[in-house]
């Protein structure tokens, strides 16, 4: 398997950043539950739950709780594990590999890679939609400014483990 | 991830059977276009075209024939490979992940088993639907019918190559 997902315009939603911290701590961010409650949410919108079983067919599982207080359940499964480099996850699988009923909102697949560029990482974050009209309306709910704001987020969390 | 799949009565078709062929011959059987195409449909359906790519995330394609010449494609992701011991692919996602439009017929992830019990092979084929419609419509279309021919057919077949 390449690193780089196989980017299907119509379809994927890419986001593409070189932010100034390392490699090892983006991965720490995504694969903690600890870590991952801190940044994964724009604000005011909030991480309840976080369960992660890092491995293939394994649970990725987070409650998004609005400033209201409504939770958000997302239940997905981890597809593939390259330490600090490529991490794949989808909510069209359920944890055991079980074929999810289609969510609500959109069954997508993301596929994370992360790259060293000196002190720096590479941040690609590609994904992946079942159809035109799912990717359309992820984009229109503002996939780019939600997923940029959580990545601002991470990297001020992970500055906050550097300097701790 | 332990060998055995999650059964969930509700959801889940298992064919499970003991079969006088040996381990690897199974799994050849399973993984290799040439073998495959031997056996994998009831007669006189046919498997006219396979491709395997055997890898997570990989393709699993193929194309069966119905003896008036119509073909029905089915293109699945490999998830899971341990070699003789366990193979795990799904409908549910296309090559690379990528989340597949739900399928006219199933939307399944199949998790094969094998394990040597002298020089015959336990073998269990673990079907797992999105919802007890889907898992009722493939019992009532055959399934135990069609997976135990097929099996059949793979044991007669594997019988061919050890004699070769």
């Amino acid at each position: 398997m390449s690193a780089k997902a196989i980017v299907d315009p119509k379809l994927d939603l890419v986001l593409e950043r070189t932010v100034d911290v390392p490699r090892h701590l983006v991965w720490e961010a995504w694969t903690k539950p600890e870590h991952l409650k801190e940044w994964y949410c724009p604000k005011p919108f909030s991480v309840s739950k976080c369960e992660i079983d890092l491995r293939p067919g394994g649970m990725f599982h987070t409650t998004i709780q609005s400033p209201e207080g409504q939770e958000f359940p997302y239940t997905g499964c981890y597809l593939e594990i390259l330490p600090e480099q490529r991490l794949v996850w989808t909510l069209a699988l359920l944890p055991g590999f079980r074929p999810a009923p289609r969510h609500e909102f959109a069954t997508f697949t993301v596929i994370l890679t992360l790259e060293s560029v000196g002190s720096d990482t590479k941040y690609v974050a590609t994904v992946m939609h079942i159809d035109e009209s799912s990717r359309v309306k992820h984009e229109d709910m503002g996939f780019f400014e939600g997923w940029g704001i959580a990545l601002d987020q991470l990297v001020a969390h992970v500055k906050t483990i550097q300097q701790s």
